[in-house]
């Protein structure tokens, strides 16, 4: 019924896949019911035939509008909990820098750092990108890296004393400008690196030394490594989330037939918030 | 009495420091009386006033070569056994990559992973440092880096299922050529990158998305963190030492004045093993 758009599905030549929110019309499956809702990882098509069911998950909870399931309450929210959390070991006070901050990973890192106590500032490609870390996400600080000459001068800026925790959603220039400005025992969750997907060959990374100078973790890491954590993370999120003290933005297309020029549109940055197509309204 | 000679402690414009074995001419610390052996951080220099007494050690253990407490025994033995065991998590039957493996902490690693039950190459810049890593260090393979037109080539000859843990002591184009061939989950501890140290601008490296794709840990670490476990690491490698099951080798130059040359030969590769000057032969 609902399907996210994400551009890691989009291997060149393959059948393109998606994480979706889907109902059984039919299982032999002990565990999936005719009539269940389910989330996980199913194609750009109307029917798919689920063979590996392991990374499904019945939908319990149906009083928060299922597209959340494609995104803060799926993968996407998976990855933000679990990234900041367990790759990154936040503690009360530290400093957060998180790029593509008003993706769907983003803006939850952003949320879960201010929960946790963090000062967190995001990097977007839009003003109004920018206005909704402030504005609606609660990130303390924000800017628009297109308009910064740069990035090393930008980020001096937010953090006078240094960044603990960086979580990665886009590499090249703005990973090598946060190296120079990670503080000793920073950690970085690799969680993306958008910039570089479409390059030919990926961008020199020139700051990298500072791994070794400054004592720094980078990880990178799988959400599907943590799923078996899944209720846990259901659990912490779903009251934030009726409580309203998690806002959560999708950006809703009509038809199938737009998720083509929805997936062009995540790497030319225009949608705001996850990207999310409406297959069935049912 | 005995010098250690580091790229690291050559910063530009500030007194040159390195790891020393020296004997306590006067002391008002209540840990360090007159006529002890330590070692620890001290100068260039035939006469060193400490201020930080922190980092010294009492030297306990002396049926080995006093020497070998600023090697084997010191820091980087230390760094190699911290560095190998803590930061890489290393398992029986996995596979190890240890660049500059013919130097001090290099040449424990090669070994303490053999002693691990792990497979380990190792690179180095000279055929007669190749020959010692596979005919003296234990080293199951080991190549001359200055001659492989293209190291990615190199690294597959001899890692076809990839690497796990990589060893970096290096950087630059072989931290590149490492990140293409590494496993799923591999650790990197990046323990030094000599080949950028003296660059006006270092190097780009292209391929560190490979950490995001293969869920890659790398790690900058001190051996600092881990001193107070300094008893066990001596505990653990000094039979060993005595047993002949590591073995250590000592590039030694006599007298302070060669201490200059003794540093530039690090950079040009010149030495072999631990690059130590004798200050005095008491």
């Amino acid at each position: 019924m609902y399907l996210m758009i994400n551009v890691e599905e989009s291997s060149y030549g393959m059948p393109i896949t998606g994480n979706g929110v889907a109902k059984v019309v039919d299982s032999t499956h002990p565990n999936f019911n005719k009539g269940d809702l389910i989330w996980g990882m199913t194609g750009w098509e109307e029917y798919s035939l689920i063979k590996s069911p392991e990374y499904f998950f019945k939908i319990q909870h149906t009083d928060v509008p299922l597209s959340y399931y494609t995104g803060i309450l799926g993968m996407p929210g998976a990855t933000a909990y679990f990234g900041f959390y367990e790759v990154c070991s936040p503690k009360k006070g530290e400093t957060v820098f998180v790029s593509a901050a008003s993706g769907a990973v983003g803006q939850l890192v952003g949320q879960f750092a201010k929960l946790s106590g963090c000062y967190v500032v995001g990097s977007a490609g839009s003003k109004e990108k920018v206005d909704l870390l402030k504005n609606k996400f609660g990130f303390d600080d924000a800017f628009n890296y297109k308009e910064e000459p740069d990035l090393n001068i930008a980020l001096k800026r937010y953090f006078r004393d240094g960044i603990d925790i960086y979580f990665e959603n886009v590499g090249g220039k703005m990973l090598d400008a946060v190296l120079l400005n990670m503080k000793l025992r920073g950690r970085i969750a690799a969680c993306g690196m958008i910039s570089q997907y479409n390059l030919e060959q990926p961008e020199g990374v020139h700051n990298i030394f500072c791994i070794t100078t400054k004592q720094i973790r980078m990880e990178g890491f799988t959400v599907l490594d943590y799923y078996h954590n899944y209720p846990k993370f259901l659990e912490t999120v779903l009251p934030k989330i009726k409580e309203g003290k998690i806002t959560y933005i999708e950006d809703i297309t009509e038809g199938l037939e737009s998720a083509p020029a929805a997936l062009i549109g995540l790497f030319s940055g225009r949608n705001v918030g996850k990207q999310v197509v409406v297959v069935a309204h049912e």
